[in-house]
């Protein structure tokens, strides 16, 4: 049932014993929204806790450290940022039912008991922000977690899912005197040494098709395993080949571990539509950025890639 | 003499035709605030028309295609985002009077007849917007070059300079309906397939000291040539050695065409103040960013770098 914000305010004040459910490989969001919600329960003398099932990456020290939880018995289960139950991970089997769910995405199942989504909202920070004002107002460490959200969900306000909303709540949140150049310096300036091997030696993979329209960057097994880089610190090493200079479709392969797997993510600009690139080998995603699977070597799967990709700029008529 | 922002719209309502002066090396903010206000002076009907000592780069072309300049006598000088006359660049003999500078630089040298400096505000954009609010009104052009200015002068809003007042003037750019995700792909998510080259070959050089809290990294001036990446195509990589994780102090060795001079930038988070490591070889700059030269091959400005960075953190205590 969807309930109004107002309503989810009334409800989360009549509850005593609450925990608070993050999305699995936890991001920003689901961490900034969980903590700070878990804040405001604190300061109403509520029990509560903020659970997930994945280990909360370190550079998310600055919010965790502020807390700690008891295993308590809960009365009431929130999920904030969880589109889908199975995004809980290995959790979802402990919390059959979810009494209440705060999200920002239009594709939420509408699987808890109760429903907020708002997929205008850039963040669920954003609508967990109003939460919060509702429940008593935002404190310094609500809104650093909140504008950690909202500003690693947005690319620190690079992406199209930024709105004019979002730039007013941020100020309201640096009016708070966060240290929020600090916040982007841990966020989008830290880059592991790992992280960095792999960079290089993925550049140095790259090749070029269609006259430099497409790119096509490969990670290997050895490179991975040779640099020590775990996935999380390869976040965000898929949107390379797109930043190119000239290039429209930008294309990763990613090695797995079984060498005749390789995972594809695709970025394309205008007028190439990634999510029809990514179909043509049963994959899917959004217009922009879409991935796939190919059971090949990384050698048949860039040659299977770079085919596709001439024969989509050819039927597309581009030159 | 320092005048308010009212007394500048004032004046410039009563010129008729005006030049509005950039700074050399053109960055963002100098070239959206001196065509948004070239824009609202047109819209008054005056004769106007924006100068730059260098080429504006091609990136910023949906901004500056939308203009053409005819060569008038103009009555009227204006300088924007010039902190110094000498940042005119080939232009400054050309214009030895400037009658109105609007600013946002504290260290501002006052060599204008009237001066408007802010230096709370991030960018001159921040400025002009409100000037244009002055002197008619803001249109999507205008908001579209404002809005470039912001967020390349914050990191896209991601440095210290940015404020709860930034965020709010984007809000109400933003209302306009201009193309951020776009603008803000040119000018972040952009790199040359040279740039990438060069990063390459610089991320292969790292070294790094007092385990692994120093790192110093080299652009040679045979992989610059190899690549055939110019100056511009290169800005801001000298940042990247501090957003390696741990490195405290991050050192960028540019070798210069003649072999026997390093051009050396430092970056630095705290405790560790790159202007004093600077200081020692004759340096100068910003407390966190600060430069020097080295009139030494790369090999032993390495090796001098190395022995000041591991000297100066035994001074500090740092382990």
């Amino acid at each position: 049932m969807k309930i109004s914000l107002e309503e989810c305010a009334k409800i989360l004040k009549s509850v005593d014993n609450v925990v608070i459910l993050l999305h699995h490989f936890p991001d920003g969001d689901t961490i900034g929204s969980g903590h700070a919600l878990c804040k405001a329960l604190q300061k109403l003398n509520k029990n509560v806790r903020v659970e997930c099932a994945d280990k909360i990456g370190k550079q998310y020290g600055f919010i965790t450290k502020n807390f700690t939880f008891s295993d308590f018995e809960p009365d009431f289960v929130v999920a904030v940022d969880v589109a889908d139950k199975r995004l809980l991970g290995s959790i979802a089997d402990k919390y059959p039912n979810v009494d209440l769910c705060i999200d920002h995405h239009g594709t939420n199942t509408n699987y808890a008991k109760k429903t907020f989504v708002d997929a205008k909202s850039a963040a669920a920070c954003e609508i967990v922000y109003e939460l919060c004002k509702l429940l008593g107002g935002v404190d310094l460490l609500q809104a650093a977690a909140l504008y950690t959200g909202i500003s690693t969900d947005t690319g620190c306000f690079k992406y199209s899912n930024t709105t004019a909303k979002t730039h007013r709540i941020v100020a309201d949140l640096m009016d708070m005197g966060i240290d929020y150049s600090e916040i982007n310096r841990i966020m989008f300036d830290t880059k592991s040494v790992s992280r960095l091997q792999v960079e290089k030696d993925a550049i140095n993979s790259i090749k070029y098709y269609c006259g430099g329209k497409v790119a096509i960057m490969t990670i290997t097994k050895e490179s991975r395993i040779k640099s020590g880089a775990c996935d999380s610190e390869l976040d965000g090493i898929t949107g390379l080949p797109r930043t190119i200079e000239g290039v429209i479709l930008g294309i990763t392969i990613r090695e797995r571990d079984d060498t005749n797997i390789c995972k594809i993510s695709a970025r394309s600009n205008a007028p190439v539509s990634a999510l029809d690139f990514c179909a043509k080998f049963g994959g899917g995603g959004h217009e922009r950025a879409a991935g796939c699977e190919i059971k090949e070597n990384k050698e048949k799967a860039l040659e299977l890639l770079s085919k596709a990709a001439q024969n989509m700029f050819e039927e597309l008529g581009i030159k």
